[in-house]
């Protein structure tokens, strides 16, 4: 029989690199990764298709979803709701692919409490500097918002003891490498509790 | 400035060696690991001293502390209450110690709902045959018994994916080394987390 797959949910500050991370771990076909396709209330633009770049809910779809638990975790960017389908993420799990959710802390602890089975990685910075020029040098924000994502980092750092894992990412490549150790490691161990299961069956 | 311990609570179903792991844990200095002396109902024997074998507390005490939310955990056995002082914990972890509980399965996730950066590892057996044979070895208990902690193992390893960390007991030396480069690399990364705050302040 085949082996379930496991939830992955990479998070951390705003600069900490996790974007790219999660995009090398993705490019890894021994990771059997895949990234789970989120709901919104974003207007679906042209070039997007229902179920391939997200699921479009209406608002009150959206807060029925909600109130009758369907989402693993959700928040609200621009006006607009996001989320991460608790169905969807199992389908994928009972097809004996990881799923992987790139999300921030906050989002990231819920997803541990509505299932308790999720691995929450953590990726800190190597240095506060470092993170400071990192969001500087992506030139998106202007420095009152770079300010605020610091401060955030800081509440952010504080949640990291409650995660399982925790990443520096000095390195791309071996932050990457580290991960993708974890990974194999949790499938291996996690496979092993279910092989003996099955001895009691 | 000293670095915070941390605490590591070691699990798994009856009769998976978890006890002489923590003993051999306990042993090795350098992993800075020490118990933390738990609270109980049980009249106090001769030889026994109040704050060194256990705090002795009458079952209102008891009760009161459960109810203030003083105890990570508690369980009874044979009509005794037993429990982990939190306030106890705290003190070895601020003295830069590692605290180690040695606890049942459903006693070990309480500990992680009210102590979330608590590190929960949770011992396997390599089989569920290995696994019997080991609690008719022990020769403490009669085949009812035994066959009671095998049903209740089915439920406890269902629970293993919800630690952080797991580790097959095929190989007591092994098995071991593995837990004692995992409280090294906790330290060393929540270490890191912590300088990091401290950039912050």
């Amino acid at each position: 029989m085949m082996n379930k797959g496991l939830l992955f949910v990479i998070s951390g500050p705003s600069g900490t690199g996790k974007g790219t991370i999660c995009d090398e771990l993705l490019k890894n076909e021994n990771n059997n990764l895949f990234l789970s396709i989120s709901a919104t209330t974003r207007e679906k633009r042209k070039d997007e298709t229902e179920g391939v770049t997200y699921y479009y809910k209406t608002i009150d779809e959206f807060k029925r979803m909600i109130n009758n638990g369907e989402l693993l975790e959700h928040a609200v960017y621009n006006g607009n709701y996001y989320g991460t389908l608790r169905k969807n993420v199992e389908q994928m799990l009972d097809e004996g692919k990881n799923v992987l959710l790139e999300i921030e802390p906050q989002g990231a602890l819920n997803v541990k409490c509505n299932f308790p089975e999720a691995i929450l990685m953590f990726v800190i910075p190597p240095s506060a500097d470092e993170l400071k020029n990192r969001l500087i040098n992506r030139g998106r924000e202007s420095e009152e918002q770079i300010e605020k994502r610091l401060n955030a980092a800081k509440w952010e750092l504080e949640q990291a003891c409650k995660y399982s894992h925790i990443f520096v990412n000095d390195n791309l490549d071996e932050c990457v490498k580290e991960i993708e150790k974890i990974i194999k490691e949790e499938n291996k161990n996690r496979n092993k509790v279910n092989e003996l299961l099955k001895e009691w069956n």
